[in-house]
């Protein structure tokens, strides 16, 4: 840990050079995306955490760390024996980053940030709440301290590009623009600056590999009424995808340019200040904020995706039977490691069709699952062990869906607590999948749902229930996502709609006892319009048979079995073709009914 | 119906005299009140809805009427044969009174309504929605008009108006006012006008007797930073009274002076604008909207307050059984009426303390019940079968305590849908009262506990699953309250908290057929503060056997089970002390585990 804190110390040399009192380092890359390319890993190369989500505050005397409690463990883990202290988010008495430098800071002094990277919510967030306590904090976001100290940085390296036909996204590009550009004028938007990529892929049925997992491709967009700019390296873009997007009224620019772009004087331009860079944000004189249209719109998969992720997913519950009857029927699973299960079960996956995994797949051995998004690694990694859970969270990028799925496995014995906790675990999940309700109803309505049984316990799992996955895109998507604590604002009450994929995955996670998830994606779909309105239900897109032999039968309610049995017998039916005699006589035995 | 069509005639006379192309008449009175007393009856007597909650449109070609789910059955009934049509709020295309009113009206039109009836809010609704569409339409608020044409209308009486005790109560009013003047302070606020009854009887301890049901007292409130002043009808105070509220920091003024209430020049003065009339609103210059910082006090009960709900809810409990006791070994139930029940009720409940009834009851036969606001009446009304449920909800007004219950009784042979949607009902009943959840939950995030069992059936209730309930006081009071349909704005998501105390009333409706509510009293109290905060769940207050002869055990799960049985066991052990060696061998049997 030598290294992170000379890092630090030459962070401090140029903070005071600069004259600055206090540098943050946040998440991101200019497009304020959740997984970066390894270009934009700073918070990790000026702090040694490797979580997605964390932000840094350096100070003369300080070096803080703020993460979310998917990461508490890891983090802790990762900065021990650095100067870094671990910042609890959502925990009590912890401030949030905006307090701790609403509080810090005093009036007169000068913060410094990558404005290309910091979102223009969040850097007005604390513009507010310094403003509140009386201070002016001069904001200095023109220079990136940690990339000038950062000697071997990666490069952005930008990859080619394709585009999904329309036969599989269900809606061309230029279909897409009409309907977007509806969306602007409803709005009184005279143009609209997009930066994140997930939008972008979508909108304009482009994708590429510039994100780990990720099918992106490094762009931003600009559109108004006349025309839709695409910013884009455009050596990676081949003449044929070029030609096709002229064709749908694209015109293509280079991806530089887009920081020299300048909205008209006098056109409200509508931009997401969440999905925005400060820098950007900064240069548009008259803003409508909103959530950006394309993620709203995006949300909703259409008829076409609808059918072509339940394909994927077949080909996704194949893989996944596959690996668990090797696994089940492995001689001596204590001779593989956490990574060589990972390594079949990619393997597998690929031979189904998956391109790409939708992220790194998590596969933790008893405590180490207790961490929600642990990752083996070569340097550290655990055995497979003949007791105790195995959680495997994994997830397949196919050009027909994204999928994103948990199974825990039981290896050996099990104690009681643990049949207890899998059971709780196995009613919360199924209670939401099976849930009906009226239109009008948001995600936040539906969450204690699945995370009651776990309060039952007086335990909680500090995170969502569980969050909109892309279409051969992010397997993090919004706005949908079942939780619980309060939105910001009404904006953050999202309505579910048919045609929204959430993941539907509660958890137990005991530090340095084991973890428990389950999770499955669950497709919004229409039921029967009555008197009362029109009813929405769950259709269940992921296809795996879930482990039996740690449940507690006696605990579930009449309707948790049906529900059970009801989704082992689509499993079977949906599986069986795919499959090998074998294999299907064994899927066959763990979802007869219980 | 001619007469109602007759006052129709009237009206619209009046209003052609006024140069009025509308007349809107809303329920309340001039404290904004849910139920009022019968001089305020203005919907009833122009419409002939008796209803708590309607508003009436009168053009010159229209009559109509607006009300909620819980009347629509009533409504119907009560219209017919008059020239008003029913307007089904929240139903598929029908427009809110706002819409209505943006939609029809004209640019230049002139529209009536009595000023100190209508709240600040929902006439400030009216124009912003006529804004929005270009048309600016004249308020005319100085008359009300229905009124004019009431020749017999009962006059508006003061009743005798007493103190609660503060061994009752645990807080004094000058503590009281301590509290709220903080709260005042927090808001920026140098002044407050208090308009709702049962806040002021809330603020000052004092009861009465001046709205049928509800122990309020007629009167106003000013609060500033020096004084506190009550606007009351000083000749129904007596000089005990006066003197111990003057002891306490209250200055008394006349009643009609509110009218003539003017906050000094330049003093920001909080009101709640749905609780406090547009002609007061009109009146203040520097306003600051926000829901009264009393009706947020008033909802969390404090411990004397909670010990002694206890007490009165087990008064309650005892009046039950004896009344059930009575019911299900009377020799021919068919014999007596909806009326003999419920004066059967009145009579163990006055014996068991209770000094008035806290609504008037609602004793509903067989398809009767079908109708969630039901009332018998001596010209209509049913007589007890045996078969079928008899649905009644009632409740008394103790001085240690407000109770409200709902139980539905077997009184015979039952068809299998009727077991079936008893036993969703139970189950939605008791999903709801054993909730564990972390403080930071909102009224609205629970809801789906009691809503599920009913929306797998393809049914819904038109109304919430529960209200706040008042302490000697309202049976209905904000802000607490278990809702799924999208509040209005953020204000509307209330965090539960220990000491509120909400109904949990789910329930079946069906038209011609038959009602099923099973309505329970749930105080929040805390539970275990640990690592993932502090946990809340639900101590039911209610004391009352719930009928099992309907139940399919077999549906129920163990969780529910668990915890009916534990209810019943609390409910054998709490009431048998007050009852007769027969009552309490019978209730040992009907509340034994099943």
């Amino acid at each position: 840990m030598t290294s992170i804190n000379e890092r630090l110390a030459r962070l401090r040399e140029k903070m005071r050079e600069s004259g600055l009192d206090a540098y943050v380092v946040t998440s991101g890359d200019f497009h304020c995306s959740e997984y970066v390319s390894s270009h934009f890993r700073a918070v990790c190369f000026i702090s040694g955490f490797t979580g997605s989500a964390g932000t840094v505050i350096v100070t003369p005397k300080k070096a803080l760390l703020w993460t979310d409690g998917r990461y508490f463990i890891q983090a802790e883990r990762e900065l021990s024996g650095s100067e870094f202290e671990l910042m609890r988010m959502a925990s009590k008495g912890v401030p949030t980053v905006t307090e701790y430098l609403a509080e810090t800071l005093e009036d007169g002094q000068k913060m410094g940030f990558d404005g290309r990277i910091v979102s223009l919510k969040l850097a007005e967030e604390w513009k507010e709440k310094l403003t509140e306590k009386g201070k002016t904090v001069t904001f200095a976001a023109d220079r990136d301290l940690v990339g000038e100290i950062w000697k071997d940085r990666p490069a952005q390296t930008f990859h080619d590009a394709f585009l999904l036909p329309e036969k599989v996204t269900g809606e061309s590009a230029s279909a897409k623009l009409v309907r977007l550009r509806e969306k602007l004028k409803e709005k009184k938007a005279g143009a609209f600056i997009l930066s994140s990529m997930d939008d972008i892929a979508w909108l304009f049925n482009l994708r590429g590999d510039d994100v780990p997992n990720n099918p992106v491709v490094f762009a931003f967009a600009y559109v108004d009424a006349e025309k839709a700019e695409l910013f884009v390296n455009t050596k990676v873009i081949s003449g044929t995808v070029q030609e096709t997007l002229k064709t749908q009224g694209v015109s293509l620019k280079p991806y530089e340019d887009f920081w020299q772009l300048s909205v008209p004087e006098g056109t409200a331009c509508l931009l997401d200040p969440a999905k925005t860079s400060y820098l950007v944000g900064q240069g548009v004189k008259n803003r409508i904020d909103a959530t950006n249209p394309t993620t709203l719109m995006k949300c909703v998969k259409n008829e076409t995706e609808q059918a072509a992720l339940r394909e994927s997913h077949r080909k996704d519950g194949i893989a996944m039977v596959k690996w668990l009857y090797w696994l089940k029927h492995h001689p001596a699973p204590e001779t593989l490691s956490e990574i060589d299960v990972s390594d079949a079960l990619e393997k597998c996956r690929r031979e189904a069709g998956a391109f790409e995994l939708s992220f790194g797949t998590i596969a933790a051995m008893g405590p180490n699952a207790a961490m929600m998004h642990y990752s083996a690694k070569p340097e550290q990694f655990s055995m497979i062990e003949n007791k105790g859970f195995l959680l495997v969270d994994s997830g397949g990028q196919y050009t027909d869906g994204t999928t994103d799925i948990t199974r825990t496995i039981a290896m050996g014995p099990l104690s009681e607590k643990q049949k207890k906790h899998y059971t709780a675990i196995l009613k919360s999940m199924l209670r939401l999948s099976s849930a009906n309700f009226l239109k009008g109803c948001t995600c936040y309505f539906l969450d204690i749902l699945a995370r009651g049984p776990v309060w039952d316990l007086g335990i909680d799992y500090r995170c969502g229930t569980g969050h909109g996955v892309g279409f051969c895109l992010n397997v993090h998507e919004g706005p949908n996502g079942f939780r619980w604590s309060k939105p910001v604002s009404m904006d953050g009450l999202v309505e579910l709609e048919p045609g929204m994929v959430t993941t539907d995955e509660p958890g137990i996670y005991l530090e340095g006892e084991y973890g428990i998830r389950i999770e499955n994606e669950l497709l919004c779909v229409a039921g029967e319009e009555n008197e009362y309105g029109r009813f929405l239900h769950f259709e269940t897109l992921t296809l795996c048979p879930i482990d039996l032999t740690p449940v507690l039968t006696e605990e579930l309610s009449p309707e948790e079995r049906r529900e059970l049995n009801r989704y082992h017998e689509t499993v079977y039916e949906r599986l069986r073709d795919g499959l090998t005699a074998e294999e299907a006589a064994w899927l066959r035995e763990i979802t007869a009914p219980c």
